[in-house]
């Protein structure tokens, strides 16, 4: 464990995923936990227990830490105060929370007024973004535009590598409840994967054969081509996934026009997901830029890292 | 109970409403029971039992009985099948499933094509709207808008009294899912009862602020706007609320567009929903009209049994 630098923890509502890194930000060892809501307060501990094993006990301090996500947020080990957009990666660094006499740091979320004149809040993502900055060089210039899919999706514009402003649509939450709670779907088609079908296809041509209407008069159709004898119950869970994503897609582009001349998103998630959005993104003619979300989080943590080691004594000391 | 006449039951998923009625359709007595989904198969059983003390032991023959909603379904007493629309009120009175001999008659449902090129169902609300056209005869010349709310909501389009098209929105069972389940509601609005309130109306005119935007890039203001400070649990639920009425009643005017030359819709359903409606359609420059939803039930099922009296000997036999 030699080469051994720092800790790298994304603690989310329901998981969280510990790395090992190295100075250069290469990931030695990995482990995983409860999330935050899982946690019952008891982060010190858990911490703890998990990286015991990387200590080493003659060194005269522990390996320093950066966590991000839920982590931060008031059901978490210590609140990091939301970070108001415009907020560069350097603002974000810079206001992390230190524990533990600056040997652990907490990565804040980031607040903004979205486009429809609501606060938005995300907690987890900002370090995503942070990470794919770094791995995408040429999201550090002009306007981009980012989608993370995911329970509480994303969508956020980027200025010259600022984080401009965002909003948030809860689609994945939206097709977990209705799936598991609505009549919409058969009991059986619950325990359906969604899996990329011929259904998911036609939900996103279909839905895009009537932009202007209210995904609430398109739902129904998942029941209704049950009824009639259209749909399994396989197909029906996909079609009620290719609906929310092309209600979500069609949504933020629009929202977003102005931003998205490019026609190119980029998509930070996991590959099931973000091989749908890519779906439904092209659908409008627009392609996408996929960067996984685990890998995003761990080069996200990585620059805070750098900061820190470069700004905080306490942090750096070893 | 000289002046019984016949049996009016309204039996739908979770409730079963049923009276007593006179030749004029007047109500003289009424109770309730089990809906469909929990009647386990039972419904002889307890039609007998809950109408027992209305038929007299010297009649020749029990009181007919006319039933409608969810008893005619696949999982109700026996099947009833769609009628396609256009339908005229006088084909699904004609179009009734006949029991014991044709003392008991089921009303059938409806099906369509709908505007989005989707199959589409109603049973139980077929039944509402032949009442509505007895209730208020402006309803059966020229074209109407009727919009029947609750968990499935139907838009419905008469033309001269005939239901030619319908759509479903699952808006009323959204909101239960939203507000039982969902992390946008914190667990103590989940208790509290969307009253009509300021949040209510704010969330129509923020709705309507961005009309093209998607429902899906709105919801997650119920959570944020908690998270901000703006909301308690109360104003959330009752922010959900419109938001979602708003969703539907915009998309629903838009797609209808060429229907509402007149500015009216004609709203079924309880006092509390109906008002709701109204005030969501009021933010669209659109009166409305209110029917009690259980007011038109017994006049539909009064308007069936007529027909059944002077067409079906079997059901007119006493």
């Amino acid at each position: 464990m030699a080469r051994a630098s720092f800790i790298a923890g994304d603690w989310g509502t329901s998981h969280l995923r510990i790395s090992l890194c190295d100075a250069a930000g290469a990931v030695l060892d990995g482990s995983t936990g409860p999330g935050a809501a899982d946690s019952n307060g008891r982060f010190a501990e858990l911490f703890d227990s998990l990286t015991a094993r990387w200590q080493s006990p003659d060194a005269a301090a522990p390996l320093p830490a950066v966590l991000c996500g839920m982590v931060g947020s008031t059901i978490g080990w210590t609140e990091a105060p939301y970070v108001a957009c415009p907020a560069m990666p350097a603002q974000i660094a810079a206001a992390c929370i230190a524990l533990r006499g600056g040997r652990i740091h907490i990565v804040p979320g980031l607040s903004c007024r979205n486009r429809y004149g609501a606060p938005d809040f995300m907690r987890g993502e900002e370090t995503q973004i942070l990470g794919a900055l770094q791995l995408s060089e040429s999201l550090r210039k002009g306007r981009c535009l980012l989608c993370l899919p995911g329970t509480h999706t994303k969508w956020v514009v980027l200025q010259d590598g600022s984080v401009r402003e965002f909003f948030t649509a809860p689609t994945g939450e939206l097709f977990a409840l209705l799936r598991e709670h609505s009549v919409l779907l058969r009991a059986t088609s619950r325990d359906a994967a969604a899996v990329d079908s011929d259904a998911f296809s036609q939900a996103l041509v279909r839905f895009n054969e009537f932009p202007q209407a209210q995904l609430l008069h398109r739902l129904f159709e998942c029941r209704s081509r049950q009824l009639s004898g259209e749909f399994g119950a396989q197909e029906a869970s996909a079609y009620l996934s290719g609906l929310l994503l092309a209600s979500d897609v069609h949504g933020a582009l629009a929202a977003l026009a102005d931003v998205g001349a490019t026609r190119t998103v980029t998509l930070i998630g996991a590959a099931e997901l973000t091989s749908r959005y890519t779906a439904a993104l092209a659908c409008h003619g627009y392609d996408a830029r996929c960067i996984d979300g685990a890998a995003a989080s761990v080069a996200g943590l990585v620059q805070v890292h750098r900061h820190l080691a470069h700004t905080v004594d306490a942090y750096a000391a070893r």
